[in-house]
């Protein structure tokens, strides 16, 4: 038996076909998303604006799926027959706007080159006015709705943007039926449900990013979202009811969607979760383990047990039941950049490419802690956890006339470092315990060295996901479960996952290095942030440059 | 009848041929110093040490002052016997060790390769712990120092040098008889002059550096001395005992120079003074025109009659009398690097020349003030005034993931336009005229783009100095006035200097949004500067991205 994980990354899509017992990994393809700059859809005018075309989400999994069983046909024993299930995750909250057949209106000729008719990526952060106004109205009459989302709604979020919708393009807002997660609306494809209020919604989505909690009756109820705007209140009435978790199916494979792609027809479809939720569960997430994706941002997963009492937890952006795994509080934390953030560096301000990035990987692997005497802030892109504010900008502090790139490149690595280690801290004060870190994403297989600056930043040994493709093979693993290849999804994760023989360990002198750099990162972090509305930075640069000087003896 | 200037800068050596009666330049020579990285002796595992090969200075003025003859001779009824007399200016605090014959310790081949034995370029700032100390002990026991010197004693300076020197190597401290400024030691090395204590000495590097003042009996008593070393009060007797202002040569040519140069025997020899003093005084530098002399780094000189009563200024580095015109008191400050700036941005981190320069230029010159959300402080070689204080270290603030390399240049340009308008607020704040401002260097002639942003940054016009070398103008102007050409300073300067006919008047709208940036500018600055040990730096960057905001809506 053989199930299906389809991943819908920020730039492309994946498919991965994996084996039900053991978790070999039969076939996979990626393929680009065709539309705009690397898939995504720019406006010049206002760098905040990240949307994508609905049509690519179609043409990407038509030729994944494909690719990925053209490659498993060549595996002995394998045939597309015996694709018991499957399960799809993406990036979000990624909402789309679609008509009352479900069909998004980017589709429609009318709306195709209309902006505000696409998907709405979750890096889209045009709604940061209504995300601050849906903070504030929050904190007054719904406070239970905040302390779920780390105290403070993002423009990243499902409401923020369909008001911001409502509000730059009212046509958009008047002619959308209703609002579907990329995370919902590409199952309810497969499934060919053609209305939208049909659709089965995972919580995921729906806890993390749309107020919705069942002991409050599902999402925020019409008299706090008529607060924001009446046509919000009625809005709510074409959304949803409830919302499920992994071990609901989302539908069976329609057949059209079946003979597309080559698959059997009527095999259930695992309900959708975001990328990094259904890749914490192909990471092995279970309560004391944290997973860590690392890639273009960051974004960090724990559990713990429904049966616990689980405290509101400041700066964190969700704590929701079942959204990852049934049964248990999904706890979520993200970095808005981190890979992004050394892309920026190397390709947009050094016009470099992959070969600069290794260029200055080598030379930043020489480096000591503390030997440039530079101090970065990892907020190009704003900051997700654990202050929640995407109004926040880059920092970098301590340059000389001879600071190089390659110093610059690596004090941004630390930045992210110590970014990582802030939402730690956050989380075992609050008793969420953290004994392991299994880390997933393509910067953590491929660069030991900031997995190693990650190490002595954060204290924790860093293990690396077995799988290449955790994301992809997390839905895959939920696709057994609703299948019914494993009873449950801890044996399904024991045993369709894995960890990689690698692992980094803190360097005790580098950790107590990293140690006096974090306090001066925390004095920054602290008063540009709003922690700290008196601070003394005056000594900030003196300590960077006490610090360079006991590396360069210690050299 | 003509005179000569020779001009010492950090890179080269210029020597100009200018006519007294109009100032027409008759021909002139750069020499680049063929020792180390651009003239400059490096340290890799220290990059605050700069020294330069005190043989580099002859190799230079040779051929220099040959150059400048060879192209003079080709101009009708020039002749080298009308040169009537020369000047000297260099950088400085760059004091040289020197043996009982006045000859360099680093011309012996002993020390030659030694680099406490070379002469200590004034941007040397190996020193910072001595210029503290220093800074500590005159504040406790002769404050009156201090408050001539921006209370705070610099690591570019004379004493901090030579007391480091001491430290780190005492066998060269033992070996130098006497240590004499490069300004000096020039002109005494053209008047022949063999022997360490009878060299004159300029009171403007012995007042701005070396805390000498004819009020106080010269240079600091032995009592002070001896609190930082008993060896630095011994040396005291091997020093000077008066220095001198432009109206009192230095000495006239020696028979041997003479021969060696090509230029009649015994011509007077101006005083040696600083750069950026002759300089001033080649920009036409009267009481209400500050002059801005603009290259790697910046100076800024004015003058007060010395009639008057003036104060101590805070933060500006030197109040000196006859510094640098006869019966005036100097004033001047400094910001460490304004072109080095540029230069590490282009060079250094983007791996660029100057045809990169050319396009960020290019680039640049498109954006409008606030539009790309960045804020820089100028600190990348510490701040030289108002905060005295070579440990800070440079700032950048903003950064979103679209920003440019062009961009942060931008920001870098504006930094030290504000840092230049610090400046400027210091000296009105202390009642110091400044009515008009002429720019001088290599940056105010080739960048019309900085110069507008200085323009709108300072609310001031900026003009331009008329000749393109006005510090080696400044120098033969002085010559000309101890050769008996003209009466006095202010008639040679008549006479001999001009202004360009470019003039930079500020644009009212990029004045009120740099109004606006400078405040916040001014927040960093006083933040980290130490100015506010208390500071609320939270709203910056909102206010960075509602300018930022509002240059988009502009446009």
């Amino acid at each position: 038996m053989y199930t299906l994980g389809i991943d819908y990354g920020t730039n492309s899509v994946r498919a991965l076909i994996v084996r039900c017992a053991d978790g070999k990994e039969m076939g996979s393809c990626v393929v680009d998303y065709p539309s705009g700059r690397q898939g995504i859809l720019l406006d010049s005018r206002d760098h905040a604006l990240a949307r994508q075309h609905p049509g690519d989400y179609l043409v990407g999994l038509e030729k994944s799926v494909k690719g990925a069983l053209a490659q498993a046909r060549r595996r002995r024993g394998f045939s597309p027959k015996k694709i018991v299930g499957l399960g799809v995750d993406t990036t979000g909250s990624s909402p789309i706007p679609v008509d009352a057949r479900n069909v998004p209106l980017a589709l429609q000729k009318k709306w195709a080159k209309n902006l505000q008719a696409q998907c709405w990526l979750w890096k889209d952060h045009t709604s940061w006015r209504e995300a601050a106004r849906i903070t504030e109205l929050a904190a007054q009459h719904r406070p239970q709705y905040l302390a779920r989302s780390g105290n403070s709604y993002s423009s990243e979020w499902f409401w923020a943007k369909i008001w911001h919708c409502l509000a730059v393009d009212p046509q958009v807002f008047a002619a959308a039926h209703s609002w579907v997660e990329l995370s919902d609306w590409v199952p309810s494809v497969l499934a060919g449900i053609d209305d939208p209020l049909k659709v089965k919604r995972g919580v995921c989505a729906a806890g993390h990013k749309a107020f919705y909690g069942d002991d409050w009756g599902g999402l925020p109820d019409k008299e706090f979202l008529a607060l924001l705007d009446p046509q919000l209140a009625d809005l709510r009435d074409r959304l949803y009811e409830r919302a499920y978790d992994a071990n609901e199916p989302a539908g069976r494979l329609c057949m059209a969607w079946a003979r597309k792609l080559g698959l059997p027809a009527a095999i259930p479809i695992a309900i959708g979760e975001f990328d990094v939720h259904y890749g914490a569960i192909g990471c092995g997430v279970a309560e004391g383990t944290l997973v860590k994706v690392i890639g273009t941002s960051a974004c960090d997963c724990g559990v713990i047990s429904a049966q616990k009492q689980v405290p509101d937890i400041p700066g964190i952006c969700g704590i929701v039941k079942g959204a990852i795994l049934p049964g248990f509080y999904g706890l979520e934390a993200g970095q808005s950049a981190v890979g992004d953030i050394f892309k920026w560096w190397v390709e947009v301000v050094c016009d470099g490419d992959g070969a600069l990035h290794r260029k200055l990987a080598a030379e930043v692997s020489k480096q000591r802690p503390g030997e440039s005497g530079l101090l970065a802030l990892d907020w190009n892109n704003g900051n997700r956890s654990t202050l929640s504010d995407q109004r926040l900008s880059g920092l970098l502090l301590g340059q000389t006339l001879h600071t190089t790139k390659a110093e610059i490149y690596r004090a941004l690595i630390e930045a992210t470092a110590f970014g990582a280690r802030t939402i730690i801290e956050r989380f075992k004060e609050y008793g969420v315990p953290i004994e392991r870190i299994v880390c997933a994403g393509g910067i953590a297989r491929k660069d030991p060295m900031l997995m190693q600056i990650f190490a002595d930043v954060t204290g924790c040994t860093m293990l690396v996901a077995g799988s290449t493709q955790a994301c992809a093979l997390g839905a895959a693993v939920a696709a057994a479960v609703v299948a019914g290849a494993h009873k449950d999804f801890p044996r399904a994760q024991k045993a369709m996952t894995s960890l990689d023989k690698r692992q980094y360990r803190p360097n005790p002198a580098a950790q107590q290095a990293y140690h006096r750099l974090y306090a001066l990162y925390r004095q920054l972090h602290d008063a540009f942030g709003g922690l700290n509305r008196a601070a003394d930075l005056a000594p900030v640069m003196k300590e960077l440059l006490d610090l360079k000087a006991a590396a360069t003896a210690r050299a």
